[in-house]
């Protein structure tokens, strides 16, 4: 569909029309006012709404209250989130805390409760500050817009331990008249399977019925957010929401279903690459494209395990182009294969001519100057044939740096 | 079997009685003859064997190797093995390379070539150095003894990234006489399930029937070699071999065939935990209980999750008893459990006194200096208890380090 395409500026949310939106400082973490820490999104009319959440046992309360919001309401009103602590392993009270901000947030966008999503993260373990986050919701409810500051406010309020903003847009020319679908995100740290800790908030002012968005939003999220890794762990707090409120008053269907399906794609997996590549103290992405498998799920596993790999992304971080360990990996991944019929090459990109660097069972050292150019660039692309099948997988990766381990070394 | 216990010097397989051993420098890496890297272990009479390999897909030539030895001979002489060249996808070449190393071997050993065990450690891809090999093997071969240097020479042979000797021996007195069980080991990166790049030569001189030999090694490898993580890599190349050459004469049965097993196991532990302890540039080893599992895989998958999470592991490094990461990781094991019933306490060792940190979904933080000052020891025990059932795993982890980043950026 080459005529969807992102934005070449986006204002996240704010570009949807029918929403309003906002974030403020509340000073979450106790350490000051520095930083916005809470974040209100409003639809203007109820809109039809699907969610992801992350599969942790110890999924955090503002998650068990998303999901009740989802399974009792056809209709939702309002996002509200704050970052700098996660309301995760925070027990009764914790579930207290989530309804309470719930309330808080619909008093000020004047919807009942269970209209209401609600979303944290940051540290976990600790009591929300009530005081001082219903103070910052009445805060920033008290100022909703759609201008590019709202926008950007409220994509800076959700952010951890980022260092960018998270923002795509794209639009969508139907039949009917245009329509647009935006969203932000938050990523840093704990990124891998079944998401991470990681919040994205999608919005659309088409008119789809709740199935269709939900259908819409998971085959997104399980080629986008849930094929991304920095470092493997999965949070407590995972959570994708897609709001749609029909602003547009297009109800798109057939080709124009298709491309709005497409355009959510769009978002989610610029959404998902703007988190990898600013995942904590990385310094490239590394787009690996596992083919020639048994089965979807032997290519994933292949492609988790280098990935994932501590050695593989310690190699990638020093620019080393060690095929060795990348073998190893996929060695590793108890996916069915005849190594002898493995090939691997590196590329500048997917679109590049890849350099072969290992066929019929022994390296091609040969090219080793061109593979060590490949792997020097911020970001390149990385090719395992299995030689098995035709299944395939592709999963964003980043390197491991001494920057992570001197970054997450405490709290 | 209070009566077994580690000598407090082993001298590696020198202690064990019929075997003759040495270690020679013979510049594998092509980097000068500053360190021993090739061994050479020979039974003075033929030895019932048993081996465990590594699962990777990608298993080198020589494992293809010793996997035909025991497969073919119901009784083998010798185990040669090379240290800063894993022999490892490096296709025909590599397979027939190890032939000749095996040749090599049983030349200098007086046996026949399927008598011998083939192994190699060190960078993958690259071919062997044939005729330094060559000379390596006729120079250790040449000057086989048992001496006390000569165990030393072995076991530093083996050695990688290693920076401390790995040996361990016990000796178990029976109703017929003394039996010795003596091992040496290698470790330090690629350490995780299904062994790691990890090479141990255990040896006895007991008289023991292949299939008791290979049950009594089986079962101690599970618990100790399998239950050990630093960086969750499976290598190409990991080997266990156990030979026993009978040349005590005690055939141990009954009690004392138990209290055999027993040695074995506490070999394999010492050697393992030397692994860990000396994983590559780690500062700490975590002993982690899991208990009151489902079932045994779920307590295996929430150590595993536990040990090899980044974040976890950097915490450990930074001495932050950050208990959430932990919970967050058994969280994303997949196991069955009910958070609500989960218990967490930290213990200076697995004998002290747990210290509660998490209980009824909840926190215990008025107990936090107590967390702080163990997790600041170099080792420690963390104690999870699932309330799902009575399965336990027991593993051991090490942190993780800039230090370990730092060294495998490049090799």
């Amino acid at each position: 569909m080459p005529d969807l395409r992102l934005q070449p500026r986006s204002r996240g949310i704010a570009d949807v029309p029918g929403f309003r939106l906002n974030g403020a400082a509340c000073d979450v973490r106790g350490k000051g006012y520095d930083r916005l820490d809470v974040a209100l999104i409003v639809s203007d009319s109820p809109a039809a709404a699907a969610g992801v959440f992350t599969r942790n046992a110890f999924a955090a309360p503002p998650v068990a209250l998303c999901r009740e919001v989802l399974a009792g309401r056809a209709r939702v009103r309002a996002v509200v989130a704050n970052s700098g602590n996660a309301n995760a392993c925070t027990g009764a009270r914790g579930y207290e805390d989530a309804c309470r901000m719930q309330a808080l947030a619909a008093e000020t966008a004047g919807c009942e409760p269970d209209e209401v999503f609600v979303c944290s993260t940051g540290r976990i373990g600790e009591p929300l500050p009530m005081d001082r986050l219903a103070r910052g919701i009445a805060l920033a409810g008290a100022e909703l817009g759609s201008t590019a500051a709202h926008g950007e406010r409220a994509a800076d309020a959700i952010l951890t331990s980022d260092t960018r903003r998270k923002v795509a847009t794209v639009r969508v020319k139907t039949t009917a008249g245009t329509i647009t679908v935006a969203g932000i995100a938050k990523g840093a740290g704990m990124i891998e399977p079944g998401m991470a800790t990681m919040l994205a908030f999608l919005a659309t002012d088409a008119v789809v019925a709740p199935g269709v968005l939900r259908k819409a939003m998971g085959d997104a999220v399980d080629t986008t957010f849930n094929a991304i890794t920095v470092d493997g762990d999965m949070s407590t707090n995972d959570t994708v929401l897609l709001l749609a409120n029909g602003a547009s008053g297009v109800r798109p269907s057939g080709g124009d279903l298709a491309r709005f399906r497409e355009a959510v794609r769009l978002v989610c997996d610029a959404l998902a690459e703007k988190i990898v590549g600013d995942g904590e103290k990385i310094t490239k992405v590394v787009e690996l494209l596992v083919s020639g498998a048994a089965s979807r799920a032997d290519a994933e596993a292949v492609a988790r395990a280098v990935g994932n790999s501590l050695l593989v992304k310690s190699s990638w971080y020093g620019n080393d182009p060690n095929w060795g360990r990348v073998l190893d990996a996929a060695g590793y991944a108890r996916a069915t294969f005849d190594p002898a019929r493995v090939t691997l090459a590196y590329a500048d990109s997917a679109e590049h001519k890849p350099v072969p660097v290992f066929a019929d069972g022994v390296a091609e050292p040969r090219n080793k100057p061109r593979w060590k150019k490949i792997v020097a660039r911020p970001r390149f692309t990385i090719r395992l044939g299995l030689g098995a099948g035709r299944q395939t997988y592709r999963l964003l990766a980043s390197d491991l740096t001494e920057g992570y381990v001197n970054f997450n070394k405490s709290e």
